[in-house]
């Protein structure tokens, strides 16, 4: 039980592996799991993952979301997808999947993964209503339970619940009137499911229930906001505030029973408001780590959503979001391919690095002095060796080749470089 | 002449033009210019172009370099980056040819653009040494004031200008110590002259004469830093500074003599230094129209550095930066493609977008709302006409038809929207 271990003051084999990989003392990491700033999410179902910590003064990590629709069922594809996602350098995948043999996708997904696997439960649940019953309204208690236990028991790593989407939350949206209101698909499910079944969601009525469950796999929690802003217009109100200060509470009961927990976090969100978005989740929080999902800074850009969130992403975990969740070029338009896949990847891995650069997280900056020096020195194969993707950078410089090998054919022998390494000494 | 007309009142057809396409009052435009917070760079000679404000209030613009190099010397290829880059909503042009018949090139360019153009006229100075004497070092302080006075004969309406860079701001650069010393081009130039001639910059030395063909022509002075930053480990030094204090002295020179004039800015810079950089341009330079060149966030990124400077300009334009330079894709790695002048314009667009919804530039919600408004209707026609790319979003969308003809298909029947559409009363 990692958080147990911690508590004990045992410096377990996860938390080295968690210290070395940062470069930290393994005190530093025991004491902030111990108090729920970072986490290690790790199902003891799932051992052979290489442990991965998210949190306080830790590397900013990247989910790639992957997974099966209806529309989209092919498993090959989805596992290209989970291959692609780790060698761009995703930290994290999670299983969306709505579509085939849900089952059997997670468990190819747990097997074949070597990074942690995070899932969203009730969408099997609802899935296996709409399929089974007449529509995903008729879902009970005792299904999402269950669907909860058994990916528990499959290994999953962490998965994402909507517990702290309250009626009371869901009634201030309607309240204060939204552009969009909802578009978080649990969220979406949990509210027709209260309004059709006229009582609380059973995520939060029994949260203990839930408890018990994680704590038994030391599967970890991701508080999930189902009232995320859909649209800039939506963003930072009252149902979104609602909703995370039951998640500050939930998340420490959760810590109290030392179970893993962090919480979700917008959305569509303006550049002005993305810092108080961060500092009000750590305040109400106690510091829990952020999973942002993953501020959007516009709308108006389908196709290159990869870029409205590496934007807001790079400004969110400069001002302390622990994890991004990636966006791809067919957000809102498509499930995405696999080369979408890359490219969401790539556009939060930079972000994630820009931002621990600017808040000096060790080592940040190793990568970017190489750069320097290779690029001072015109040595091009330092350069692409050094590249977040070098397989790109050599793409694209030979596909035009200079005349003069030691620069490029942007400037050719004007390169600035080039111009000044050849005086020595300047006199002033 | 633009300055004098604002300081005498009057309502010139250039400031109504340029009031109407803001949606502000004519005699704020023409406070501001007249203080020199906004220009609108128009040469005399170049008439035909919609007339463009840049500066306080305003929507931020996006300039798109193109021009030939001497591995790449393509004139149709340029007119075609040229013809891309205003289709994609770039507010201006550089032509930064340096390979090739530069004169020729620039006419046409400045014949074809409907936008205004700007050049760096120390390129062809530099180039034609290079071509006709031994090397670049050999051009004369006549050559320079003879070439810009043609460019600005030819109708350009903005030109760079690397006036701040003295033998003691460069002194500093080595006195600190950098990594990458100087990575403009401009730059590296001018010190190379300044080395071998013994001589101080000719263009700091002899500004007035430079003042005077401005006013002759109403050609606007982008004043630029030769210092900038070429990696995030340089950035914000010693030199960097000292430049931009002279930066700020020669505006002050400028603008009393009626010069329009800009200033150019940094460069490699980590997230958390952008906004103080852009405080001090502000400052030292009393508000003058702020040209970023445009925050790269890490170095580490080539093939990728639309997405760092997009992430970069965002930042910088909502602390106050009006004008972002594009970068493309191929940054660092070749001369760019049409296709990389297209990403690079567009991912500048976006960061232009969001940075001016959040500084709350008038009109800048409503694309946004209209997009919201289309996606709670489901309405894909709609979203499509409201997106900074319609094409690129048809051309996804279009890739991957879903059964049902409302949703995509990442979620299918699932679609969070059509859920909680059927939902009229939630009853909490």
């Amino acid at each position: 039980m990692i958080i147990q271990d911690a508590r004990e003051g045992k410096i377990s084999p996860v938390i080295r592996s968690v210290a070395a990989s940062e470069g930290l003392e393994d005190l530093q990491i025991l004491n902030e799991i111990s108090q729920g700033r970072i986490i290690i999410p790790v199902n003891r179902n799932h051992g052979k993952i290489q442990p991965l910590g998210i949190g306080k003064g830790l590397r900013t990590k990247v989910n790639a979301n992957i997974g099966t629709s209806r529309d989209c069922s092919n498993i090959d594809e989805e596992l290209r997808k989970l291959d692609v996602s780790i060698k761009a350098g995703a930290d994290t995948i999670m299983d969306l999947s709505t579509g085939g043999d849900i089952d059997g996708i997670r468990r190819e997904i747990l097997r074949r993964s070597t990074v942690p696997v995070g899932t969203v439960p009730i969408y099997q649940v609802a899935i296996e209503a709409a399929r089974n019953k007449k529509t995903l309204v008729d879902m009970t208690a005792e299904e999402i339970f269950s669907v909860i236990e058994q990916q528990a028991e499959d290994g999953v790593d962490f998965i994402t619940v909507h517990c702290g989407l309250t009626r009371e939350a869901a009634g201030r949206i309607k309240k204060e009137g939204r552009l969009m209101d909802v578009v978080s698909r649990g969220g979406s499910f949990t509210i027709a499911w209260m309004i059709h079944n006229k009582k609380e969601n059973p995520l939060y009525e029994h949260f203990e229930r839930l408890l018990d469950i994680a704590l038994s796999y030391d599967m970890t929690l991701s508080l999930g906001d189902g009232l995320r802003p859909g649209c800039i217009a939506d963003a930072t109100d009252r149902g979104q505030i609602q909703e995370l200060i039951t998640l500050g509470e939930l998340a420490q009961e959760a810590l109290s029973k030392g179970v893993q927990v962090m919480i979700e976090g917008p959305g569509h969100v303006p550049i002005d408001q993305i810092e108080s978005n961060i500092l009000i989740q750590k305040s109400l929080c106690h510091g829990a780590p952020f999973y942002v999902l993953v501020p959007l800074v516009t709308d108006s850009a389908p196709g290159y959503d990869h870029i409205t969130s590496a934007i807001g992403g790079a400004i969110a975990a400069m001002h302390g979001a622990d994890f991004l969740c990636y966006v791809t070029p067919s957000e809102h338009l498509r499930l995405p391919t696999v080369d979408d896949v890359r490219e969401g990847v790539i556009a939060s891995k930079i972000a994630a690095h820009a931002a621990d650069i600017a808040k000096g997280i060790k080592g940040a900056m190793n990568r970017d002095i190489t750069m320097a020096k290779c690029r001072k020195k015109l040595d091009w194969e330092g350069q692409i060796k050094a590249s977040l993707d070098p397989e790109r950078a050599r793409s694209i410089r030979g596909s035009s080749t200079p005349s003069d090998k030691d620069v490029c054919t942007m400037c050719g022998e004007f390169c600035a470089i080039k111009v000044l390494n050849k005086e020595e000494n300047w006199g002033f």
